[in-house]
């Protein structure tokens, strides 16, 4: 393996340039899925990655793969990808750090001459966010079979036009067959969208996997009754049984390890002096094993029968299990980045990404750096220009080793 | 004193007969103020006043007076008064019973030429609910100068129509003077509003005053970040820290035997995966004792600054101080009620009435009945024939029992 060295200014400049294309006047991004902005910014991707003598791909839900040939071309390529659409009130980095960091893989390669032995291709997967259309991880979801190409079409936005209007109207609707690329491995560098790596001081987390997590709404039926003249002891206040049972699953998270987050609660018919008679909020429980987030869970039911008996009501909406990722490709980008001589910890990802669905179907992992103050999906997301040539660096090292893995 | 008794099933049957002036499909009443509705009821209780030979005069702000004149026309008359307009969800007993049971007492003297010495006056007061032109107990505030009638005239309905306008076009703005209807006494029957005297099995509330209440909205600023990635012990949750506080504030009520109520909580930008950063919720804090409410107060705040510091926001939106009811006119239903051989308690009202207004500037006490399952405001809302007879013949009992004390 070679002492090969990514430019970090010219990454940085490259973050900054393509900014751009949906900049909004706060600093952030607006690159909606399939959007102008989208089709600006895939367009100039494709350009740049054809210039280093790439071939660029885009199968027919808009995941544009960019091959850039080895000296095996019958070896499966090794892959990095990430996206580049954005939250509507997004960020510079989620997503976007992960293809333009591939992107200067490629070119600090290029600028050497270097040739692998497996061929490389950079991905952009297609509506990663599901802000425009949901759900989120659509492009590589359907990549690895978890959803099909009709399904992804007929997701339709808050204006009622489709995805599948929407690729066919920017032109990123392609011929290449839905999973005919297949990879030997793929990397994927992301921000971290969380506070732990910058806390620690920590340059460069090792993403083992990502979390299972679980979504519930709970109703709660009291008794609405007047402020006034209902004594303490004579109450069935829904919304005090909330505040006890969302306080009870925090508890339980923290004895368990694991996360607990109401982020929406509804009273029905509020009113300053009316004793709340129904109420819903939501719980969104996490825990990197499955079986310690079945616990967490079985805690917070106890907790909800011993509260309010039949009087609440608990429905699971969705139920994602722990996904583990590849030892070999970890143990690469362990390699990477001793290799950088970076500070590291190992890290469960608390978010979904791309990687998550892909895992199914090829050998996977992740990278991440830190970024400021753990803020994402925000104007304000940041990350530093060191931090994000550290990860690119890594990404490289991690490639590099890998190929030079398999090859032996 | 004589024995003289109301007729129950005549008072029913009245409150079933005008029950239909805004009878809503569910058995409940919609009857807004200065509504058509509201036109239909006045015109009949005017029509049913005169028939029993009394004057019926009208103040510019609608409140009806129908007076019975006594022995001595230079007495200051005994006033029974409550409303008869209704919530736009509302039952047939809230304020109706007080003004139908008034109806009966004279109904009663009236059968049986009973004259009493001074005269009496039977008070429909505009606008108790509020629920149309906000505030509540608006006629009642501005016979007592609490407000003055350019405040009532300009307050606004949702559709923009002014209070002045609306009782210009039913016809209820009168020549009386504000405030020139003087009374020795007012007594008021109402519903209990709340589940005390059912659950104890006791006939009769003697009212002898209404609790201090404080209405507070309180914004806990905290920090939004993602539930996936940010670990418990490195959150700042605002829907946790709001969730702590109502409760420390339930507790403390308990404690000191006062009521706290949150009947309002909003997450700005709510969504079901994101720390909720910043959270508004309403308090509600009464106490039968301004000085106890005033530690009540203290204990929640000291308790809000320990959580959050300067993070949270507390802002105080109305005060009201406790109300004590007259103690001649409370020995009057005392008297009243042992003469009908019913079960009593003392009791404090939470809810506000006319009574707390009028009592600034005549003495005044009221009258409780129970109502099943403490429910008001609410096409449910319900009492029995026997429990509004009791009380129409507790006030007529407590009436001439206060008329006795006055001439001897």
């Amino acid at each position: 393996m070679q002492n090969l060295t990514i430019d970090g200014d010219r990454l940085w400049q490259t973050i900054m340039e393509t900014a751009a294309f949906g900049a909004t006047s706060d600093g952030g991004i607006r690159r909606l899925t399939l959007s102008q902005e989208d089709k600006q910014m895939r367009d100039w991707f494709r350009a740049q990655c054809e210039a280093l003598g790439c071939t660029v791909t885009v199968d027919t839900v808009g995941n544009m793969f960019a091959l850039r040939p080895g000296r095996n071309a019958d070896a499966l390529p090794i892959a990095i990808g990430s996206h580049l659409d954005t939250q509507p009130t997004g960020g510079k980095f989620d997503g976007i750090l992960g293809v333009l960091a591939g992107l200067e893989v490629f070119r600090a390669l290029h600028a050497t001459g270097y040739e692998t032995e497996q061929p490389l291709v950079l991905v952009n997967w297609t509506n990663e966010e599901g802000s425009r259309f949901a759900p989120a991880m659509l492009g590589s979801g359907v990549h690895a079979g978890v959803f099909d190409r009709d399904f992804a079409d007929s997701r339709t936005d808050i204006d009622g036009v489709s995805f599948g209007q929407a690729i066919d109207e920017i032109g990123y609707r392609g011929q290449t067959p839905i999973g005919s690329t297949r990879f030997a491995a793929m990397f994927e560098l992301h921000i971290e969208q969380g506070p732990i790596l910058e806390r620690e001081g920590i340059d460069i987390g090792i993403v083992t996997g990502v979390q299972a997590m679980r979504w519930y709404d709970l109703t709660i039926t009291g008794q609405e009754a007047h402020a006034g003249s209902t004594p303490m002891d004579m109450r069935h206040d829904a919304l005090v049984d909330a505040a006890k049972i969302l306080l009870a699953a925090q508890e339980a998270a923290r004895e368990l390890g694991g996360l607990a987050t109401t982020g929406q609660l509804a009273i029905a018919s509020p009113s300053r002096n009316v004793i709340p008679g129904r109420v819903t909020i939501s719980l969104d429980l996490r825990h990197e094993h499955d079986e310690e987030l079945e616990r967490l869970e079985g805690e917070v039911v106890s907790f909800i029968e011993q509260c309010c008996g039949d009087r609440a009501e608990l429905r699971t909406i969705w139920n994602s299990p722990a996904v583990r990722f590849d030892p070999s490709c970890l143990d690469a980008i362990r390699a990477g980045a001793h290799q950088s001589g970076v500070s590291t910890r190992e890290i469960v990802s608390g978010a979904g990404h791309d990687s998550v669905y892909v895992s199914k179907v090829t050998p996977t992992a992740m990278i991440f750096v830190p970024c400021k103050d753990g803020l994402s999906h925000n104007p304000a997301e940041s990350a530093t220009q060191s931090q994000c040539a550290q990860g690119a660096q890594v990404l490289m090292n991690a490639i590099l080793s890998y190929a030079s893995v398999e090859i032996r």
